[in-house]
């Protein structure tokens, strides 16, 4: 990738949005770079942010964004991060834990609800914790109504591997992507507890009936599909309303599955990586009885989050799947063909050169990142074709 | 990729098998690599070959190599190789062309029939010359009753993109692959002409009623399919006897393509490259009524042959396409499953370093490769594992 890198001084105007105003950019960066179709520009939009998880837009344009430690902001794509908004819930914050990311409703603009995955503690006082989802209606900078909708179980006591993303189906469903805990990995393959599990409900807790296991014995009726290891992305394809999932993998073997009711992915009886100190996890790439997955990556570039692209902003990467990453410090796109895989390309890594923790696609068509830092990024990426 | 490299002197019996000797290796040369799934180690089994191209193995275990000045040679797996094999028809050796392509009949071991594709010469003495293939039965160190079974047309003055691999299928057909001849390109469009081009016919030159053109008006019956650049590689894929062909792009832009009856693949008013000066060929990567490729690479490696690996020695190999490149001196291993391209590994490069221009399986399991070389060497793979 050749690249130029340029540096720019914005002349932000000094608008203050009032009680919501804590941070304000007066300088921006700007970078460019050149892939395969396009050149781009990336922009730091905000920074500041404590090592954030997750990014939804609004509809009004700002971004909703998550701080691990346990707040949610609104980020203005003048650069202005509000105070933190009021009524979230609290979070195990340690490690891989804390508030992790943030959806809005289908029908947000109706009802108002904002939904949020995290790590809960065990309301009962044991020393374990659980990825749990809750939802509230935002109005201004508070959440109001909160309730839990999804609690994993059992709770547990690790601090890695919580997953997670929302995703919802255009039919409504929401998928939550869950984690093995790392050390409760053999519990994958098995159906009487939610480690290593995609699980699906409606957005108010309620079990879809028609969910792969209501009628298996000893099954919990949340499990879509099993058998994975810390499911970190999700994005719904948008040609076929499939669910497509990001596993970060071990040492090798991130995947790229498109999870099937009742799917058994393998982890950890089959697998392409071997744990991270190089011990072997299986032999086996292949077992019967386990899916294989869409696409795999070795050596591991520690993804984070996908979307399908659909923007006119980057036409040459419509209906490619953009995969962030936190080791690689790129997004790879997958150039796909009537859903095949036909080639690779590692974006933005030469100029980017920070952990990706989420991508998401702005309403403007723009891409935005946000990095994994203490002195986290927004980054939008826009189109600088000549 | 980890790599230890050994040094061997190996102990070869000096075993003169007469007439037939004109070099005999007296040391070999092996290193070892580690790969994702398997070590291997990389032995040097003949060397002193002239810019080799094509391979095919007897049924003794000998290996039939071309090279491009025009020769054809027996070589033993001991190192020992023969004379050049008369019969051979004169071929035009200057830049890409010469003697190209070497394939046994299906049942060589009944009809002693080997195919030869090169280059060869306007019979009626213009300076134009096309890519012909042609077929002798080989007894000793002869070919006897050489037949010229096609003749690419038109003849045509340029010394490149000559294609051009043999590939029998189960059901009897034999595949050529043909090249644009560079300046010509515009020809790989139109169906009055072999540029750019895949053939199909009988082993005795017939053209098969089935053919995709046939009742074509002004089109030339033996094509298959067309809108290729410089098809240097063809395999059949065992399980579904489909032929899977490796196309050499432009800059940016080598593909795997899965030939159908009548395809048009596009070049060049579609490719994901440019020329090799930089300068643009077509901005569409898409244009209605042509296919899209299988697989791309961007940047290219410059690829030669491929071939679908079935054997025992290298198990984690079984069924995936093992595509050879010149320029990036390695083997690319797609990880196949289902017809899907499920993951790439870079196989052999940080080992071989040398130019890639053929590859095939053994009878042995082994992987062999030919580099491309004034000193071209036959090397041997074999499996390290502990």
């Amino acid at each position: 990738m050749m690249l130029q890198k340029i540096f720019k001084t914005s002349t932000l105007a000094l608008i203050s949005t009032a009680a919501l105003c804590s941070t304000l950019v007066t300088t921006s960066y700007a970078a460019e770079g050149q892939s395969e179709r396009h050149k781009f520009e990336v922009t730091t939009v905000a920074e500041g942010l404590s090592f954030p998880w997750g990014i939804a837009f609004l509809p009004n344009g700002e971004a909703l964004i998550t701080e691990k430690s346990g707040s949610l902001r609104r980020v203005g794509l003048n650069g202005v991060i509000s105070e933190p908004i009021t009524g979230v819930p609290d979070v195990v914050y340690k490690s891989q834990g804390g508030l992790l990311d943030v959806a809005l409703d289908p029908d947000f603009a109706d009802n108002s609800w904002v939904y949020l995955s995290y790590s809960e503690a065990d309301p009962e006082g044991g020393e374990g914790n659980s990825t749990a989802v809750a939802r509230g209606k935002l109005f201004g900078n508070n959440l109001q109504d909160v309730e839990v909708i999804f609690r994993g179980a059992p709770k547990y006591k690790s601090n890695a591997h919580f997953g997670s993303r929302l995703a919802f189906s255009a039919d409504g469903y929401l998928f939550i992507t869950l984690g093995d805990r790392y050390s409760a990995m053999d519990d994958a393959q098995t159906l009487d507890n939610h480690h290593g599990k995609i699980v699906r409900i409606w957005p108010d807790g309620a079990i879809p009936e028609d969910n792969p296991f209501v009628n298996t014995e000893g099954a919990l009726p949340e499990i879509w599909s099993y058998g994975h290891r810390n499911v970190q992305g999700a994005a719904m394809n948008p040609m076929t309303d499939e669910l497509w999932t990001i596993e970060h993998g071990p040492k090798g073997g991130d995947e790229v599955n498109i999870p099937v009711a009742g799917g058994n992915y393998g982890w950890p009886v089959a697998t392409y990586g071997v744990d991270y100190d190089g011990s072997i996890i299986s032999e086996k790439t292949h077992v019967e009885g386990t899916l294989q997955p869409f696409y795999y990556w070795v050596p591991s570039i520690a993804t984070s989050n996908a979307i399908f692209y659909t923007g006119s902003e980057f036409p040459a990467w419509q209906g490619d799947l953009l995969v962030s990453a936190l080791k690689a410090s790129k997004v790879a796109r997958l150039d796909l063909q009537d859903g095949r895989m036909m080639h690779e390309e590692a974006l933005f890594g030469d100029v980017v050169e920070q952990r990706i923790r989420d991508i998401e696609q702005g309403p403007d068509g723009a891409i935005y990142l946000i990095t994994d830092d203490r002195n986290g990024k927004l980054l939008r990426i826009t189109n600088a074709d000549d």
